[in-house]
Parts: C-alpha cells; structure tokens; sequence
C-alpha cells in the first residue's frame, strides 16, 4: 500500500532546531516532570537528554526546560509555558499537515 | 532567523518510493531525454539513475521513464504520460503544503 509522508522541522540559521524528538522529549518531561524518565522511555542517555535541552534553551528566546538542581539525575525537569505552547503550535501544524496530505488522494491514485 | 521545512515522500510498504530525488530526476530526464545527462546534473552515477528507473518502474502500476536502447548510455529516455501525471500531483502537493506553512507563522512567532 502506497502512503505519502511528511516530515517537518524547525531550523534556525539552516540548523535543525525543532522537530519530531525534541517535541517528544518535551511532551514526556511534561509528562514525568523528570528529565531521566523522559530519556529513558525514549531510549536516549540523560547526557544526549540533556544535551538536546541546553540547545532548544540557548536556541529560543526564553527557555523551554528549567532543571531544578538536587538528588541524582537532578531534581526534577519543567516545561516553562512557552515550552508548552511550542508543543501546542508543533502538534497544531502536523494536525493541519496531516489533514492536508490526507485529502491529496491523486498522488497516490495516479502512483495506484 | 527561523524557518519551518518540510520534506514528504511517498511509500511503498513502508519503503521509500518517491520523493524530491526521483522527481527531480523525472523531470530532468523529461527536459534533456538522457538518463545520462540528468544523471550527471544531478552528481549521480548512470548506474544509480538506471536502478532508480527500474525501482520507480516496479513499484508503479505503469512504467514512469521508457528506456530506449542503442548507443552508449542508452539511446534516450522518455518520461510517459502517468510520470509526467505524477511530477504535476507532487509539485501541486509540495505547493499546497509549502503555502500551510508559510501561514503558520505562529510556531516561528513563539520561538522568536
């Protein structure tokens, strides 16, 4: 069966800097409020976990994560409200996306 | 400065099948009548243009590109009516989804 995909991102000077991963890692610190637990159901290390946060940080005007210090693994990990519109403004897109490609039948008619 | 990129293709069983590759590729052998001339516009070997062809031929109902024989090379390549169909369905879908998201400004506006 033929499926047309789509894959979208944000890039900041023609680097990646959103997309599929760091939308799920945030929506699973939202979640777990831990950023080791995110990793992990993710099959990431804390360090690539933590690498990923201090670069959205440093990327977007305002920070997307706090880390709150304390115990091991740190104490806790907090999306910051603008971290969570991000999410809703990316989810909201691939939505529309979705529905778009959806609708574009022909591709895949004409392809059988 | 930020900017949202889009890449889609179309699979096969979960196998990638057509995408900006093999369209550019379609539409440069339809310009030159070469495999060997898009090929080399491309920075691709003749041999993996030639596979490419026979992928894209397989997958599809009809052939997309016809071979013809004689000469060095081949003796020209011709994009039929359904993969001049298909160039024309991805290029109005690649339209569609690049106008969605140069609406969706409020992703950009939020990372800054």
């Amino acid at each position: 069966m033929k499926k047309i995909k789509v894959k979208f991102w944000v890039e900041d000077e023609g680097e990646k800097f959103y997309g599929p991963g760091p939308n799920e890692l945030l929506k699973r610190i939202n979640k777990e409020g831990s950023l080791s637990k995110a990793a992990g159901q993710m099959n990431m290390s804390y360090r690539k976990a933590w690498e990923l946060v201090q670069r959205l940080n440093q990327h977007a005007e305002v920070p997307l994560v706090i880390l709150k210090k304390g115990g091991q693994h740190g104490g806790g990990a907090e999306v910051t409200p603008v971290g969570l519109e991000i999410i809703n403004e990316y989810e909201s897109l691939q939505k529309k996306i979705d529905e778009l490609v959806d609708q574009q039948t022909d591709l895949i008619k004409v392809l059988k």
